[in-house]
Order: C-alpha cells, then sequence, then structure tokens
C-alpha cells in the first residue's frame, strides 16, 4: 500500500494535504501584494559545469589566435583602425582588415578587471560583476510587444515604458538590458533621449545604452552621470553604464559598435562583448569552430576596450547557438545551446573577466516550448556561470517580441535559481534528529515545534506556479501559467510606484533632454 | 545596426532564414515517419553538481546513522524481523521496532553492487546501471490519463496500453517505469499478470513489477523469466526485472514492501528503495532533516536487501521534496527538489551504489509550469549523477495523472539531454580554421564545404519544439507545444508496430497468465 502511485494518491487525501484549497491564490489576488524575495546580492556557490578540458580550451583559444593572426578582421572604422595599429595591431592599407598578433592579444587581455562594480543611481542596486556574483536583467532589443489579451504588436512607448515598470517592481531583476521593446513610434533621433530619461525616472536601477553612433553613448553617459548626481571625473571612477557591442559575424566590427567601444571604454563604462555567432549561419557548423570564432571576435573586441583604455570593465559575451539547418531559423535553449554557453563561461574563466550569457527560447507563445527552452537556456547560463544574464524575463520569438506574461514567469524561474543558488545549511538544528525522535516512526512533521519554528520561510512560494489539486484548479477555470501570469503582471502594474528621486536631478535630467532634443537629437543617417 | 536587435531582425529576414516555412512539420506528419534518436546507452561525462561538501555529506550520514540506533525503525513483517535479527540487528520483543548499529548498516552496504546489468528480453535494450550510465523511463503508478482530446480519465486498460506503446515506440526511453497508468478496470487479482504480459509482449524493453504482496512478486519473476527465454538458475545470475520499494516515511517499512524485498533479492533481482520523504509532513521541515531521514530509511531497507542475499543489486532512491506548508500541496520541481535530487547523489555515489532520481512536476496541465517544473527536476537528476530516471516521461500533477502529450514534451527534453550528454567533439577538423579562412571577415557558411559536409547531422532536432516565424506560425493556427505533443502522440500510436516475441516464449507466457488467472490470481485482502 505504500507504493509511489499510493503515496501520492494519499498526499492528494485531506490526511497530509489538509488545506489544499483556493485560499493561497484568492490571498495573492484579494491583497494586492506581491509576495516575492527582496532585492539580493547574488552569488553560485557551486562549481560550474565544464564540458569540454583544459587541454581542449587550448585548442579553442589556440585557433582563435589563428583566426586573429591569419585571417584577421574587418575594422569599419578608420579612427578605430588608427587606434589598433598605434597599439600594435597589423593594419592593412587601404582595406578595413586588421591582424592581431596573440601576443598583443593577450597583453590587453591582461589589463581587463576580474570584477568590478557597476553602479545604479541607488547605491543599494549596485550589480558586482565578475568572481562568482550573478545578475539578471531583462529581455532587450525586442521589435514587438505581446500580451495574452492585446496580441502581439509593434514596439511602442507605452509598453516600453510598462515593461520598465515591471523591471522596478521585480526584485528578482538587476537591471534594464536595453530597450525591453523598441519603442517605435518614438522618432529615431530623440528615442534614446526619451527612454534613457524613462529609465532613470521610472526605475533606480543599472541600465544599458545602444551603442548607434557616438552621439547616443555620450547622451547616455551624460544622462547617467546626472542620474545618479555625480561629476565627470566621478564617473571615470564609477562604471554606471553599460553597453553590448555585437561583432558583425563573422569578424567583423561595424562602425557604431566600434564608435560604442571608443566612446563607453574612453571614459571607463563597460563593454559587453557579444558576437552573435550562429553556428551554420555565420559561423561554423560545428560548434567548436563557431566557439573558436565566437573567442576571436570577443577577445578582438576585448582587447580593443583596452587599447582605448587600460582597465576598463570588459565582459566576455556568449551567444553562440546553431540555425535549424533545415529551415534557417536560430535555434535557442537546445542541448548546442547549453553546450555553447558552458563552454563559453569556461573560455571566460581562462581569460579571468567576467562571463555575460542569456535566457532565449524561439517559441512563438507562452507555452511548454518556452518554459523548457529557456528553463534549459537558464541552467545553461547558471551553471556555465554567468556573471550577468541578458534577456532573463520576458523573451520570446528568438528575440522578436517581448511577453509580459513571459516576463512573469521568467522571474518565477529566476527566484528560482536564486533560491537554488542560496544553497542547504547542513547544521545541528537543521539536522532535526529531536524533531526525528520526537515524532518517531509512523508520525507526521506538521505541528511539531521544530516545523512551526521555521515552516514560514521554509521553502520556496512561486510567483506563478498552481499547486492547487486538480478539482480545485477545474473549478477555478482550468488556468493555464500563461493566465496566471498575465494576471500577475496587471497587478504589479496597477500598484507600481516609482522609485523616489531627487527633485534636483530630475530638473537637470528634464533640461538635458530638452536640450538635446531642441538641438534635434542625433542624426538618424548612420 | 548589428545590435542584438537588428541581428535577431535579420535572423528573421529572407536573407539567413531562407527556408524557414511550413516545410518542417509539413514533412514530419505526410511521412508518418519520426525522426527521433536512435536507441543508445547513456553515459554522463560531466561532474555532477555537489551542493553541500564532503564535511555536510558526512554530518548527514552520520545523524542518519545515529537515527537508526537511537530511534530505530518500524518493520511490519514477522519474517522480516527475524532475518534482521539474525543478521544482527535488536529487533525488540512484542514490537515492531529495529534499531541498526551503524556498523552492521555499513557492513551490509558494502556488498551492494556499484554497478549492474539489467537484462531486457531484447538483449539489445539491456540497461548499465551505476557508474556515470544513465537510463530514462516512463511516468508510473498515475491513478489517472489525460489527453487533449479526451480530457482526463480514470486509468484503465485501453491507455495502458497505449502508454506501453508509446514507450516502446520512443528509443529515448529505455524502461517501463510501471504501470504509466493504473489500469482499475482490470480486476486487482489478475491486474498484474495481465499487465505484465502486456509489458512483455507490447515492449521489449525492461519492466517493473509491483510489491504488493509476495505472489505478486512471484509472478513477476516468473514472467520475466519467461519472457527471456532463461532457466530459473540464469534468471538469477541475471537482474531482469526491477521493484520500486518506498518507505511509509517517516521510519516504518510495510510488509508488502518487505516482502517485495525478501522475494526480489532472494532471486537477486533489482529493489530501488525509494523513501518519500515530503520535508514538513513525512519529514523534518528543513532540507538537511529531510534528508538524514531519507538517508536513514534508504540505507535500512538497502542494507534488508544484503541481509537477504549478499551482493543482490540494489538502488538509492532520493525522492526528496517539500510541501507547500500553506496547502500541504507536494511540491516538485522547485529549487529544495532539485537541491535534494543532487544531494541524495552526492549521498549514493558516497555508498558507492547507484542512484535513482525523477522528473516530476506539479501542474495540471501541459503548460509553462509543467515544462519549467519538469525541466528544473531533470536538471536535478541529470546534473545529480542519477543512473535511473524514473517519471522520466508523462508525469503531471503530482503523479496522479499520466498525460500523453506530456509524454511526448518529455521525450524532447530527455532527447535534448541526451544530446547534451554527448559531449562538444573539439579536434582539428570541427574547429574549422580552414572554413573560417574560406568565408573570411562579412561572408557566411551556408554553401562551404564544411557545411554541406556535416548539415544533415550537426544539430539537435527536435520533436516538438516549433521554430517557424511567427506569421507563419500563426496561419498554421498558432498551435502551441500541446498540440504538437498531442498529434505527434497519435501519430506514433497510428505506426506502432509490437516487437518480435519468439511463438514458443508467447505461448508458455499465455499458458502461464492463463494459470494463474485460473488459480485465481492473488488475494486482494493485503
Amino acid at each position: 500500500m505504500s507504493q509511489e502511485q499510493d503515496l501520492s494518491a494519499e498526499a492528494g487525501s485531506s490526511k497530509t494535504r489538509p488545506r489544499r484549497t483556493k485560499q493561497r491564490h484568492a490571498e495573492t489576488q484579494a491583497s494586492g501584494q506581491l509576495h516575492q524575495l527582496p532585492w539580493q546580492t547574488l552569488k553560485n556557490p557551486y562549481q560550474p559545469i565544464e564540458i569540454i578540458n583544459a587541454e581542449q580550451i587550448e585548442l579553442i583559444h589556440d585557433t582563435s589566435m589563428r583566426i586573429l593572426e591569419e585571417v584577421g578582421m574587418d575594422v569599419l572604422d578608420e579612427d578605430a583602425r588608427e587606434l589598433m595599429a598605434k597599439a600594435g595591431a597589423k593594419v592593412t592599407a587601404g582595406s578595413h582588415r586588421v591582424h592581431f598578433d596573440r601576443h598583443l592579444i593577450m597583453d590587453y587581455m591582461a589589463s581587463v578587471p576580474e570584477s568590478f562594480t557597476l553602479h545604479a543611481r541607488n547605491p543599494d542596486h549596485n550589480l558586482h560583476i565578475g568572481k562568482n556574483f550573478t545578475n539578471f536583467g531583462t529581455v532587450a532589443s525586442a521589435p514587438n510587444a505581446s500580451s495574452l489579451d492585446g496580441g502581439r504588436r509593434a514596439g511602442n512607448q507605452t509598453d516600453y515604458r510598462n515593461f520598465l515598470r515591471l523591471m522596478q517592481s521585480l526584485n528578482i531583476l538587476h537591471f534594464t538590458g536595453g530597450y525591453p521593446v523598441e519603442p517605435v513610434d518614438l522618432h529615431a533621433s530623440v528615442r534614446h533621449l526619451d527612454c534613457l530619461a524613462d529609465c532613470v525616472t521610472l526605475t533606480d536601477k543599472v541600465f544599458h545604452a545602444y551603442s548607434l553612433g557616438r552621439q547616443r553613448n555620450r547622451d547616455g553617459i551624460e544622462i547617467a552621470r546626472i542620474a545618479r548626481g555625480i561629476s565627470h571625473e566621478q564617473l571615470e571612477q564609477d562604471p554606471s553604464l553599460f553597453t553590448i557591442i555585437n561583432t558583425s559575424s563573422p569578424l567583423r566590427l561595424d562602425q557604431p559598435m566600434l564608435q560604442g567601444i571608443m566612446e563607453m571604454s574612453a571614459r571607463n563604462q563597460v563593454v559587453m562583448l557579444t558576437p552573435f555567432t550562429l553556428a551554420g549561419a555565420m559561423a561554423p557548423v560545428t560548434l567548436a569552430g563557431a566557439l573558436a570564432q565566437q573567442n576571436a571576435e570577443a577577445l578582438a573586441g576585448i582587447a580593443f576596450t583596452q587599447m582605448v583604455r587600460r582597465g576598463a570593465p570588459a565582459v566576455y559575451g556568449g551567444f553562440t547557438s546553431n540555425v535549424d539547418m533545415k529551415s534557417g531559423a536560430p535555434a535557442f535553449g537546445t542541448p548546442e545551446y547549453v553546450q555553447a554557453a558552458q563552454i563559453s563561461g569556461q573560455l571566460a574563466r581562462h581569460y579571468k573577466i567576467p562571463f555575460r550569457s542569456s535566457n532565449v527560447c524561439a517559441a512563438n507563445t507562452v507555452d511548454a516550448q518556452a518554459a523548457y527552452e529557456s528553463t534549459m537556456a537558464l541552467w545553461g547560463a547558471i551553471m556555465g556561470g554567468t556573471n550577468f544574464l541578458m534577456h532573463g524575463a520576458g523573451w520570446l520569438e528568438g528575440g522578436l517580441c517581448a511577453s509580459f506574461e513571459k516576463m512573469m514567469i521568467d522571474a518565477d524561474l529566476l527566484q528560482m535559481m536564486a533560491v537554488y543558488l542560496q544553497g542547504v545549511t547542513v547544521d545541528e538544528a537543521s539536522l532535526a534528529l529531536e524533531a526525528v525522535k520526537d515524532v518517531g516512526p509512523g508520525g507526521h512533521y506538521f505541528g511539531t515545534a521544530h516545523t512551526i519554528a521555521r515552516y514560514k520561510q521554509a521553502f520556496y512560494a512561486p510567483l506563478i506556479s498552481d499547486w492547487r489539486n486538480f478539482e480545485t484548479w477545474q473549478e477555478a477555470g482550468s488556468p493555464t501559467a500563461y493566465e496566471h501570469a498575465h494576471r500577475l503582471y496587471q497587478q504589479i502594474l496597477h500598484t507600481y510606484e516609482p522609485p523616489a528621486l531627487d527633485v534636483a536631478i530630475r530638473e537637470e535630467l528634464e533640461d538635458f533632454v530638452a536640450r538635446r532634443k531642441r538641438e534635434g537629437g542625433v542624426a538618424t543617417d548612420f
């Protein structure tokens, strides 16, 4: 009678599930309170998974060095090529091609900080980047937004702002990864001004500036400075803004990206160098080859940050996945994706620099596929030792859509990971020998002193997961996780309040944005 | 222009997704062929995750030994107590209580084999249990079945048989974990005869016999012997059947379970000892305490297998999770579940015996929750170093329901894990330096010789995941993973063919079942 079948059935009976009723969800909805984990600095106490051995890491390194020595990179900006030439790279006259000697690369890699603090305007929200710290951010750069009731629509300011409000409200999210959705209803010449001003007023966490021409980077840096109320000199001491630099794979650095490195690194701000090396398309069809190319591109870009300014903070970004060779569709959250993420982590640790990964999926809706692909990607990132998780919450459709409901489900997953990373206490009290003696064979632990002293905080309480029994769940209308997530995000928006902001800072910010708009923003012919 | 946003958008354009059309799914459906991975023996090449250190493992071990020494177990069978007394345990006269000295336990633990072969009637489907081998099985013992069209219904023979057919058809499933669903339309006195005969005729893989009274075990062993066409003596050389033994936590072994150990271990068949220690209910509210109790119960049961027969194969089962302390509902696939699974793996390796874990969730439907809870549990199991994954495919509702669609989604997940466990080749050809040289900066790899030679087998091709772009997916009716899984399981059932079975074996099996039915099967008053 004590087979798993019977135990499971028993666990569903009134004996061991005394209060398995509608209560939990009803409480959450009635109170309007979000029961979530507090803001926390996360550390990963576990040994990252190693997919390949040290000798194989050395082979990837060696191949990437031969790529930079024998093939080189196309560097599509004259100023950048000039800096590279001065730094010792072999620039071919009358060409974009630059070759890098491995000793040159490794000499510049040596000055990248192993860890640094990334400052938020609220110092409680400063981030530690590197070592075994990890930080979670939002989806970024989706051209579309979607919600269960509103469907899928082109990115717009209303949705953009609502994503920022959710990000600010969810303690598990440490930073805004970029524009969660691209507000295409704002003119491109001034979009960055409005969007970054929103990052400062609707949130008080770390944010990102796109590298789309020097002036946008300069405006972003100025907004970060104003937001923190500090001097230009202080800003150069304190990394306070980050930018994602994607190579244009294979082996090419576009002008806006190069300008982004030059602007950001010169001011000691954070560059995250992330090649977008999809195996079979922009990179070799083999993971080892795609990773060798990723490594060549990443190291060339990161070395360039040090050519611009020794010691400027930089992060190794891994984004290698593959395309479906039948359709050309990019694959995310697959076994190859996870392997590539974890090998990327090994490479970043090999160079002793922080590692950025992502929580990504290819699903078109918030279904089982979205969840298993994202959970796979998340394990790839976390047990790859990521220090900085881009696209941590809300990513759908290979990045073409930001979903409000997916953001809630991801927040639940990220909270689970945070609890997983807390480790397990093993000491006399937790080993509970006295409680076992008290209860004895055949008893139960519901009412024991050991349980009563601990039950409220004992276990993770999910945001989304519905643990009611089937009958109660069915009576409630058989809600899916998608529907729970929908209710939850609306509830959060309903109770959102903007973080405090000093009046002088707000005025300086408004003045700056107004002035820059009067000046016409930026040219949009890049 | 090469921000992630733009790269993603670009990847969706005709340039890099040249054939992202309806083609892939259409092909699959039209051909009626299931494109799946071949049957394979899986090894986990990675270092399992260690949640706690060696000293903490020793503390859990020590506490569990003190539980067995100072509290003891209730052993609800007189024959078992007699055997234990003869073996050196302290049996209290006139009581069920048995105390075990730690040296006694560890002496018996020392004779448990570190690994063994579990024989199937088709020798190609023999399983290696232990070391770093891993094996995946079906859901077991669900009282209900469900499908998207038929809804949720009480377990029945038709559904039972269809689950067996799916199990046989899916190469990634190595064994039947028990009755995937309990066919309650068969009388309990003869149910095991019909069900186990089905395991032999509808499948040729390893199967399980429930420990629900000595006669059922004996019938199961005889059916396993007949299926393999071997002598009684040979059967005692070859483990060919397994049984799950659950303790009745806390600290109690029921009569049918004890009889199961006595019958199975005496014949050198496999006992998987799995306490069902839900923290906060049948075990202390702390994970360390629940695991100490799990360890005490597991080791008492496993030591008993060795008291019955030295060297009999036994497996350490970990099933510790927790209940939601507000509702009493069991939680699965949570951070605590994953931690407990991985610590259980550490304990099993500490004793150098094989480790069994599970793929479980609490969700009521095949939604995002079902997927993320299962994927979490799966990572807990795989990176906990599991050798034997129970409930690997089809589990829903905390085990109260077996879902056809969930079985398909889990099969996709298990295939992904199998590819993940294959590791990554790093050698001159895969490092692809010549291909990188050929393509050069700014090119693409679609038509290169390196790609053409490899693209067909390069990457995992999923069973379920829909990678079409949003527009094509929407035109196709916006199918969810649940719907894809529904079509897929029906397609497999449509093309299922039973495995070959020797006529003499079939006749002997039918004769045995008929005779045992004439004898009335087994008493059902246990």
